[in-house]
């Protein structure tokens, strides 16, 4: 007889298999879809995610998933089998309450309000963009106060990106690193030995950029034959099924940098989906747990590897033979202090280390002003520039370098900012274990040896697939909670190193 | 109060989404998917497949369908409501049949049977594929007995191919073709006077290629806004909306007829997905009638616009430069020559004019043998080589360029095929009225004038959306049935003319 855990998985199989076609198209619109589709793209993706829902959140999901509760009731928190059972019951609560019409009607403005978005930021035109943003503002506020809260409508939010953590405990958290980011940065301002990047602003063609960043992907392990690179205005990573991890990234011929660390950056999410074990394919516990432990995966590979000096220990002399001309003269010393000039400017994306969590302080603020309805949409602009002002100590000139640049509203996801933070705070507690438990790994690195970092990750982090929220991964992972101090102390180090402060 | 027809419409809205969703899925498939994504990709598409046909044949469209059948009923024949009702019912008798789980199996087949073949051909290796075709082909078989027939099993499934035409029908009417093609051929091999096509044989950049094509796509009238070209082993046309219609093409360095033509074919097709009305959208009536007449916009722009003189009279300069050394000294005799040289040879899609049907005719007889049982999957490939001795006088030397050439059985199609020389007799007849009814037509053409052929095509084909079946179609707007003539007159015009005969 079919165990009823066994009989919930079957029954949910369709509503992951159109999570995932849902996926391929949202993947198609950004890399590939010619203008005129956009429209039919949006019905179908609402299509596509209201039958999913009503799966979801049918009748037989309820009763399935109230036998299979029964059934788990004595085994471990952490099999595999009531760690399912938990995990779509903590997702059904939630979707239970948002009706079908709400799904799609978020899935119809996204879609056009992403092209909104592309088109206000090409044109530097706001308004264009407002009343799409009203309205997904307005769909996420509703959201928030059906699935409810305790203290701020914002904790709703972010609870469905971080589960288990609220936005007093980030406030707390982000209050910690500005105490200790801040300084450093005014620091390097004024008392730094400046860096001189301007190598970096030579002709990078872009097809060899391309080609050099996949041989990085493949040294760090991500696998091509269950993946592909394309570009994308939007760097970002998308997973149609463990064997199937997808990565984008973006080429400027002065910037190779941008195409370099989205390259890692994306990666590092990579690596992580390719990494779930396949048991756990077509259900809740595939894929990446939560955001911030995905962001904790990229930006590890992408700041604490991939901008380390052992790592372009390795890779400088492979960059050199792709770029001879560009890269005559420059020392391993130079090119380590150029990828990590700290320098306050107006782009998330580009930012440094430094100066990158101001960015999401930024919009931390102001999503949770926007959400309690404290600040009006036709005023964010001007709230996002004074904000800028006040954490960077410069304006945007305009709004596509300003609040237009990310794509996130457009796509619907208010409260979503946060984990970028908690990311780095995330993989600097990971980093400071793996560096204890694998003597000699920063060695490894500089002779290209990247899988024992890999496989730590495999075994610490990606074969839980989302069996656990953040701090419980944390706690036993690790053995302890969030912590500011892991970032700030490497921070510390090493740009007290890199600007000889 | 929201009409049955209105109702029933919206009620399949998402069956047709979930059709298209499923057909970016099978692009992706074609275009872009690394080779690990195949079996959850085909969990993907079963289940996008399972629910639209869930939806299609659900108690819900049986009893909008009576309503809205009692709605229409003093409504023309010819009326968008009445068309709509009509070829639903067409549609929804057949499928109501056919169980889900026959559908799903059919799209779990094809998704690998599919990867076996793309491998079998690679490697010449049919026996990697013969399981994988018993298996496509007894699902045929299990949907043809389902369906039902009278005269022969391959009846039924023709009839998903092309409505209102049997197989007896279309043996009438090869044999009208081959009792005039066959002797053609043989005039042209043994009296004609040798064309030289050396020039083609040069190395013609693959990227010049694709440009070059673009320039002819668009002058065709195809909108790049509404569509896009890529790359694919075997080019084809697919419709995810009148808004976004996708072309492919393959690019071979030393064939440049083959990504030329190949562009052609498939733009004709997608001008006619691009000029089905708005009206239609999201509708049964969306997207092109039948293969056969799908085939005779691809076939008419391939061949009777595309390898004719007044065409190149246009585009050779045009050629010229973009391939200078290639075309060096080649005159618009020589190249109207080389391109519609006639040499028999084993790729279908490659051959000529003449030689074309000889293809299908060798499908059609091997696709009914297979259907009935009296040919078995194992002895597919001898009676492939010894049909093509028999019609072609070669005998292909691999099983890579003889019987595993096709994609379409992998697909799942049988009888298809001869929706091929359908599309070919069609061509003929529409050209033929199409001449008559634009004075100065092919002089226009020679002032790359194409317009207006796209026009008349708009009026007289894809006004009418999915409405009519092809003899429906022919009898409205050319007052004839299917006629074998039409094209014998063609071929032995212009074959006399390009082979001095």
């Amino acid at each position: 007889m079919t165990s009823k855990v066994e009989q919930l998985k079957q029954h949910l199989y369709r509503r992951h298999d159109l999570g995932h076609a849902n996926a391929v198209l949202g993947w198609d619109q950004e890399v590939n879809m010619p203008p005129g589709g956009v429209n039919a793209r949006a019905e179908q993706q609402a299509t596509l995610q209201s039958i999913a829902h009503e799966i979801f959140t049918s009748e037989e999901t309820g009763k399935l998933l109230e036998a299979a509760e029964a059934e788990v009731a004595e085994l471990d928190y952490d099999s595999d089998e009531a760690s399912f059972v938990r995990v779509t019951r903590r997702g059904y609560d939630k979707l239970v309450k948002i009706p079908t019409e709400l799904v799609a009607e978020m899935a119809r403005a996204t879609a056009q309000g992403f092209v909104a978005w592309r088109e206000a930021r090409q044109e530097n035109d706001y308004p264009h963009f407002q009343p799409h943003l009203e309205k997904i503002l307005d769909l996420n506020r509703r959201i928030a106060d059906i699935l409810g809260y305790e203290e701020h409508p914002y904790d709703a939010l972010l609870d469905t990106y971080e589960p288990d953590i609220t936005t007093a405990q980030v406030t707390q958290l982000f209050t910690e690193l500005k105490e200790g980011l801040v300084p450093l940065l005014e620091e390097i301002v004024e008392e730094g030995q400046p860096v001189d990047g301007a190598f970096l602003e030579k002709d990078y063609p872009v097809d060899r950029q391309r080609d050099f960043t996949e041989v990085v992907l493949r040294q760090m392990g991500y696998d091509f034959n269950r993946g592909r690179q394309d570009e994308a205005p939007h760097p970002f990573t998308i997973s149609f099924s463990r064997n199937d991890v997808r990565v984008t990234t973006r080429l400027f011929p002065n910037r190779p940098q941008s195409a370099l660390f989205g390259s890692v950056h994306e990666g590092g999410h990579a690596l992580y989906e390719q990494g779930i074990p396949e048991k756990f394919e077509r259900t809740v516990l595939s894929g990446g747990a939560t955001l911030g432990l995905h962001e904790s995966q990229s930006r590890l590979w992408e700041n604490m590897v991939g901008r380390s000096r052992p790592f372009w220990s390795y890779f400088l002399p492979i960059f050199r033979a792709f770029f001879p001309a560009q890269a005559d003269g420059v020392s391993l010393e130079d090119f380590y202090r150029a990828i990590n000039k700290v320098q306050p400017d107006f782009i998330r994306v580009e930012a440094d280390e430094v100066t990158y969590n101001m960015h999401i302080f930024v919009r931390f603020e102001i999503e949770q002003a926007m959400v309690d309805g404290s600040l009006a949409v036709a005023d964010i602009p001007e709230a996002w520039n004074s904000k800028y002002e006040e954490y960077l100590g410069i304006v945007p000139p305009t709004d596509t370098v300003g609040v237009l640049q990310d794509i996130h509203w457009s796509h619907g996801t208010i409260g979503y900012f946060p984990t970028y933070t908690l990311g780095n705070v995330i993989a600097a507690q990971l980093y400071r274990r793996m560096a204890q438990d694998l003597p000699g790994m920063e060695e490894g690195i500089a002779r290209g040896e990247l899988l024992p970092i890999l496989d730590w990750m495999r075994e610490h982090v990606h074969s839980y697939g989302s069996k656990f929220t953040a701090p419980e991964l944390l706690e036993r992972e690790l053995g302890e909670g969030l912590l500011a101090q892991p970032l700030l102390d490497y921070m510390r180090a090493k740009y007290t190193e890199v600007y000889q402060l």
